[in-house]
């Protein structure tokens, strides 16, 4: 039987948010790799091998799984949200790229609920207007772009979904964009903090540009900044359609 | 019994991109409202009433859905992809914020695969890196912010997903996108084509910008727009992590 890679999104961390492509795929897998929360979310069952990792080893992991797949076997690299935001899809084609002996695998991507949909979807609807999403991490590239970024980004009004804001080895990041975003953006400005969106960690908070701390994002936190038009209607964050 | 409302994505077409969430939802639905061919994906059953209506009529779908749920409706309102994302859930927060009567209500946002990222994952990973999303519709915003956004989007070296890029009313938007485009990116930035994602009708076409036409995009086109990294890797189109 020849074999095949999928790289798949588990979505945001609630099992029914989970695709039913998702799941058929994984329950016709060999092998699941992936940093070791998201290997632990797929049930164990006989002729499933686990291949957990830290989340560091992208580029292994890509190379582990391409090389089950040459092998015969059916691999699944399981990313948490969409595998294609900020996450192990654009990684499986860095290394594929690097190895075109493996580019006539059988790899398919499998979309999945990325984390800004779903807490845009338990605000309200803030991202009901052009939006962006920044991966707030400059692990992989410098703090100057970052900064440049925000400031276009608010420049054009689109909405805001950050990714990482703040980690253990970078505790400063968001910090340093809530610097700018004071600069360029009033302090009425909205801005959620959706953390463990979907878990039974759920907390979601609702505050003020003006209100805003460093603290209040930590590494399962996605943060939703709203555009000029962003509004609350009750317990609701959202973004009119409509722009003047 | 006690109504609510429940505004759910369907994904982008295929059946198993629906998560389990929507679909224990509908099961449990007496009403479901939507655009006619989203209203039509849904099976019909007992007890279950459809409700299908023209695409340019959301607010009034909106404040019907309020009403069923006020009147102890178990009310589904679907969208394709996520509600979220130039759907219906900022139409159904713009009635509430008019109709603080029915701000007491269950009303419930239920995410979706959205299109852009069931296209990305069909192309490979064409928004690995920080990317944005533009309604290309000047229904609801004058077309000179939307030209706006683009030059400002092209600065920050966002990917972009563009939305209804052309429609029979408007078939002018995505040939203005284009000219725009050329005057702010080098003629070999890869644009990707991806029309009726997901479906039997699928159609992905990865061109440069030179070789790119207003006739390649449709009313079931979403366009992917890369960055200045976005490359190719065989038969797949992806965008880096890291950024210069």
């Amino acid at each position: 039987m020849s074999g095949w890679l999928a790289i798949a999104g588990l979505g945001p961390g609630n099992e029914a948010l989970v695709t039913q492509e998702v799941r058929d795929t994984l329950a016709e897998a060999t092998d699941v790799l992936g940093y070791a929360p998201y290997v632990a979310r797929v049930a164990a069952r006989a002729g499933l091998v686990p291949h957990a990792s830290d989340n560091r080893e992208e580029l292994d992991r890509a190379r582990h799984a391409l090389r089950l797949a040459a092998t015969g076997r059916r691999a699944v690299i399981v990313s948490s949200g969409d595998p294609g935001v900020f996450a192990m899809a654009a990684a499986v084609f860095e290394v594929l790229e690097e190895e075109p002996d493996w580019l006539g695998l059988d790899v398919r991507v499998l979309p999945g609920i990325t984390a800004m949909l779903a807490a845009a979807a338990r605000a309200g609807a803030p991202l009901g207007h052009d939006f962006c999403a920044i991966n707030l991490s400059d692990n992989l590239k410098p703090w100057v772009l970052i900064e440049k970024r925000l400031r276009l980004a608010a420049q054009a009004d689109f909405a805001m979904a950050f990714y990482n804001p703040r980690s253990r080895t970078r505790p400063e990041g968001f910090g340093r964009a809530l610097v700018v975003l004071r600069e360029v953006c009033e302090p009425e400005r909205l801005l959620v903090f959706a953390r463990a969106v979907s878990t039974a960690d759920e907390k979601i908070v609702t505050v003020t540009l003006a209100e805003a701390t460093p603290g209040m994002a930590d590494m399962r936190t996605i943060v939703l900044v709203g555009n000029t038009q962003t509004r609350q209607a009750g317990r609701f964050v959202y973004t009119p359609r409509a722009a003047p």
